[in-house]
């Protein structure tokens, strides 16, 4: 019985280094891993999908930000509702509220354009320009190397993109190992084609956000459109649908339990291959801080809007920020304490890294990997400052308004390709934007107790953490803080905006001389940033040096497991694969993988988020689902869930069966998987998308649509 | 496919109907589905279960208001913590937190006493008694028929009473078709010997309350003792244990989804086999009328506890009480609506008439259930008066006070066998009590507003539900309402404690002419309420007489189908089987039918109620469950949940297996069945147990009592 007990326990701590389904694959790694994929029932022949520049996965794009995929010959793009919202908001207005009641476009004619900033980006060029990037970073260390490997992009983005038409990026793969040059055709007029209403698109909204099951049908068509001569174009009526390279075919079939699906898309950011004691900085440090840090300034809004209507007001916007970050955090935090995160992290570096004392290339990695190793540790010695400067800079109006301004002013004396990005001619429009907003979310009172608040928590760090600046700025005792934020604040006029846009506007020298104690204040404090700021890429570029030998260590070992290794998502597109999966999210609790009209109803209250619109709810009391019915359940599928690895930025990303159909798009995660941008855990990990066959009925029965369907390939029943 | 889909909704809404498992049967009509137990797995003669009064039924007792069940033969009752939770309390102070702690008596000199008025009680007799109780009732109607029942079941309880040490009572069966004389020996010393801490006894309190998967420890164990002569007695030190007639033993394995289950307990009230024309009146009127009205009174308090921190604390209780009210009975209404239950009590009402149509009986029968339908649909002529008068009654203090007064002192000039129940001598204590109480709870300007609010109402009755006594006392135009209030509050002096106590005092003479404003009113009032009950008592009285024919039809009908009809529970001894039974809540939302101590540990806060003990954590992270681990899932087990059916009264109702052993302790019912009292739906009602594998875990590794388990026949491992 205790050998059993034992089994048991130790089966539960080595669940989460299972990698079963785990990856965010680059392409050309599929092949690769071709076994898997059909061990997990892929139809196909993964060479297929080894290029992303050509067709299938061309046909995934990136738009409004996120994925979204091309569906038909003649430019139809899908995405979600909630990418293309922007562009749904644009189109309406008092007379015709196309968030509330959706749209359908009656012919190709009524299609509506999108908002000019709105985009859609086809990746054309995917090449490795690793030997380029690093040519003259090699010999260099810390600033050096990262200043080179940064001139050395910025030249291969300028050269590429002296085709018209393009967006050029480096991205690198396996932090500072590999680089690519990614070419992108930069399309600029896209059209509304059809939306649901809200109510559709948005069902359930932030209450039922993360929160399996779901019931939404969060898309969107729209179309992508160039100029006569077929090239990218703004939106000018003549324009005609743009020729994709190719695209997705939308399945006859749908899926269920089990069934193998796989996703493209252009995940954001993971950090997956970091090391142990980045881990445990993670839960241990960095993760509680945060949340204290925040529910700190939490307490201090609602404490002053307690006591005052129209700071409440102001503050509203921050305030729900912070506590949606707080409950973020928090979930990652519990996240990866379930998963034991730390622990398996650790164990598998220790084995990894007494393997490699085995390997005949410890002798040149182990030194670069015990030298990366030590600059993380070294991190940590300033992180308190870090956290509460950076605070300080996103959770103040006036304060951040003159560091940038003074920051600004800085960046003027250099070359306009010299300059800090953010601080580039192009990004000046948006500091003003920025500067006019000031407005509507400050007041003084508050953000003196937000600033005292954080300053009092950096007036106990040791002296290690505190620039000389910061002191003499600020003095060293709780009420040399409050007497200086007290003058200060009432000897600036940075509360009024034409002031602010009139330094925007000011020479350097004049900033730097400000009359106005605030801008002088941060003309004070800005040698200390700037400093940071150098210290930071200094050791970005020795990480940037450094790493690579620890995920090269990596590669190998896993190699040695039998296993391929994914880099961390960086927004480039990446393929994951698995199974329509349901979830034990806890003890006695389960939730089945195909939500079904039923739940709709279920959860209709009539009342936001849960006011299904009249006719969805009609359509489904008559139950006329005739051809779109899941045959298994007998039940009209709403939404699903799948294993498959994904991040922010894979909202939009299309789902495909084992024959590369289109079957799903994926719109939201789990709550138990929000710690997954760290760790994926098999048994928590899953991802939510919108069935292509409630699409479909909505698309013939309760909104018709039937010219699109046609052009779908999927004609109305 | 469009049959299917017809098929699907004939299913859904047939489901409901589907008699699975329902029923609070008698013992007696056990031998008579005999084949049905045994279909359903019971491995006994269900002969040895049909008398009540024999083993092992007569181990099942009544115990603080709600069900036990004797565990050993030196007397050991088990029940819910929560029904012995005003013994532990009693026996806890300062010094001493048995709530908080919990209690492990070291031996039986250690039991501890319990409050002295807890009582336990053994049904040792059972008799029908039809003949006696209707003798002088036939051939009356109304009041008459009323009052001939009642002073027939008051003398057979008078004759039975004689006895020392037993408490009598007359149940009916089927609504006035069959009467029984119930005998109870009273035992008078209960002694605390094992419980659980709160947050075991009670671990997720309200939060958890009605909410599976639940992981609660809901169990106490308890002793009763007689005096040396082995009569029921009064605490002493020199009583001995009860030698009880019978004890349950507790099973040495335990259960797993589909096994056989069943429940013996004192199930207080259900409306199951009222008339369609009823069940149409709770979901379309009743209930909602009864939200809409408690939700007034609600805003009424919260306004005025918002401007008054006094009157807040004061009225918490009440306020506490509203909000639990308006839940349990908006739940209600929305189970009752999910399982369709008007129009499937209909079509099955429907379908009973047109059956009986074709009976010899149908001259007999059709005209007294026509009969009493009509006198049904008359109430419906004064329902929202009945509703105001009863909220007048229930929600007020003062005026509440006042109407009592003036009614004891009407009451005080008849005999008092023949006084109202309620008003009798005996409860002229209970009454001293309330009238000490209204102190805390009152506060004159709220008093007047929840007065104010339900007498509005009131006004706006049609003329035929308004007593012409309560027009001439409030006027009939709100500005005549607030004036009278007005000037009553001002002019009563009830508000004072030791007033209310000497008017309690007062001859009734006194009290019709009292000097004080509000008692004065009552008195103004009481021939209306008078009035009002004699009309209640007769209408009772015909239904008493008309309800048994609908009562014979239904049982006929049902004969016909093939099915059994139990009466609807009245606190007498019922038993119900069923099976261990998953639920699907919503849509592909699933509970598992066990939880196990991973959820105790996923849930845990460290905050109330979910603030384990450190022991139970302890225990937990060591994992030494050697001989309690459930084999099929490798997992801890804690509670289980049945489809048996249960309501209020069932608390601490012994769970059996297929063989008569003890498994499990009822404690609690899930929210989707809250609706059962009305409709016994098998999609969804269920209920909760405490699983006895958790129960001896707790007992022999965290919290030790090797010497109780060795009493209760499941030694220490």
């Amino acid at each position: 019985m205790r050998l059993r007990k034992m089994g048991l326990v130790m089966a539960m701590m080595l669940a989460p280094a299972a990698q079963a389904d785990e990856g965010m694959w680059m392409p050309s790694q599929l092949p690769g891993i071709g076994g898997q994929l059909h061990a997990a029932g892929f139809q196909g022949n993964p060479a297929d999908l080894a290029d992303l520049t050509r067709a299938p996965l061309n046909a995934v794009v990136k738009v409004g930000g996120a994925t979204g995929a091309f569906v038909s010959d003649q430019g139809l793009v899908l995405t979600n509702h909630h990418v293309a919202f922007g562009v749904i908001q644009y189109n309406s207005n008092a007379q015709r509220d196309l968030i509330q009641d959706g749209y359908v476009a009656a012919d190709r004619s009524q299609e509506l354009p999108a908002n000019p900033d709105f985009r859609l980006l086809v990746t054309t060029g995917f090449d490795k320009v690793t030997e380029q990037v690093l040519a003259r970073a090699k010999g260099k260390t810390g600033r050096g190397y990262y200043d080179a490997v940064d001139a050395a992009s910025k030249a291969l983005v300028a050269e590429c993109e002296r085709e018209a038409g393009v967006r050029c990026s480096v991205a690198t793969m396996f932090y500072g190992r590999d680089f690519y040059l990614v070419k992108q055709l930069e399309l600029r007029d896209l059209r509304l084609v059809y939306a649901p209403p809200r109510a559709i698109g948005n069902y359930g909204d932030e209450v039922d956000n993360f929160m399996w099951p779901r019931h939404s049908g969060d898309f969107t068509v729209l179309r992508a459109y160039v100029g006569p001569d077929g090239k990218p174009a703004d939106y000018a009526k003549d324009n005609r649908p743009y020729t994709p390279p190719a695209h997705l075919q939308i399945a006859r079939e749908g899926v269920n339990e089990g069934d193998y699906v796989m996703l493209a898309g252009y995940p954001g950011i993971t950090y997956r291959h970091r090391s142990a004691a980045e881990f445990a900085d993670q839960v241990q440090w960095r993760l509680p801080a945060a949340v204290a840090a925040m529910k700190q300034l939490q307490d201090v809004i609602e404490e002053a809007g307690a006591a005052d209507a129209q700071a409440k007001i102001r503050y509203a916007s921050q305030l729900q920020s912070l506590k949606n970050g707080i409950k973020r955090f928090s979930g990652e935090l519990d996240g990866l304490k379930r998963s034991n995160a730390v622990a398996v992290r650790q164990q598998d570096e220790t084995a990894m890294l007494a393997w490699l004392g085995g390997q005949r290339t410890a002798k040149t990695l182990r030194p670069q990997i015990d030298a990366a190793m030590a600059l993380i540790a070294d991190g940590s010695a300033t992180r308190e400052r870090d956290l509460l400067l950076g605070l300080i800079q996103s959770q103040t109006q006036l304060m951040r308004s003159a560091l940038r301004l003074q920051r600004l002013a800085h960046e003027r004396g250099k070359p306009d390709a010299e300059r800090e990005s953010g601080y580039q001619q192009r990004d000046e429009e948006l500091i003003a934007g920025q500067l006019r907003q000031v407005q509507r979310r400050y007041d003084p009172t508050v953000e003196k107790r937000l600033v005292g608040a954080l300053l009092t928590r950096y007036q106990q760090l040791p002296e290690a953490q505190r620039p000389p600046e910061f002191d003499a700025a600020f003095g060293r005792t709780p009420a040399e803080l409050a007497a200086t934020l007290d003058r200060v604040y009432a000897a600036t006029k940075l509360g009024d905006e034409a002031q602010r846009l009139h330094w925007l506007k000011a020479a350097p020298a004049e900033l730097v001389n400000s009359d106005d104690a605030l801008l002088l204040l941060a003309a004070k404090l800005q040698p200390a940033l700037l400093r940071i700021d150098d210290e930071r890429k200094a050791r970005e570029g020795d990480l940037l040096r450094l790493r690579p030998a620890y995920m090269q260590a990596l590669i190998a070992y896993r190699e040695h497991q039998g296993r391929a290794v994914y880099p961390d998502a960086n927004s480039t597109l990446r393929v994951s694969y698995g199974k329509v999966t349901p979830l034990k999210a806890r003890d006695a609790v389960s939730y089945a993988p195909l939500t079904s009209t039923t739940g709709i109803v279920e959860k209709n209250t009539g009342v936001v988020p849960f006011d299904a619109p009249k006719p969805l709810l009609d359509a489904i009391a008559k139950g006329d689902y005739a051809g779109y019915l899941d045959p298994k359940s007998g039940a009209m599928p709403v939404n699903f869930l799948s294993n498959l690895d994904t991040t922010g930025g894979n909202s939009g990303s299309p789902v495909l069966n084992a024959k590369g159909e289109l079957v799903g798009l994926n719109f939201d995660s789990n709550w138990e998987a929000v710690s997954a941008s760290w760790m994926f855990d098999p048994r928590y990990k899953r991802a939510i998308h919108v069935d292509m066959r409630y699409m479909r009925w909505l698309m013939d029965k309760v909104y018709p649509a039937p010219w699109l369907l046609q052009e779908l390939g999927v004609p109305a029943k």
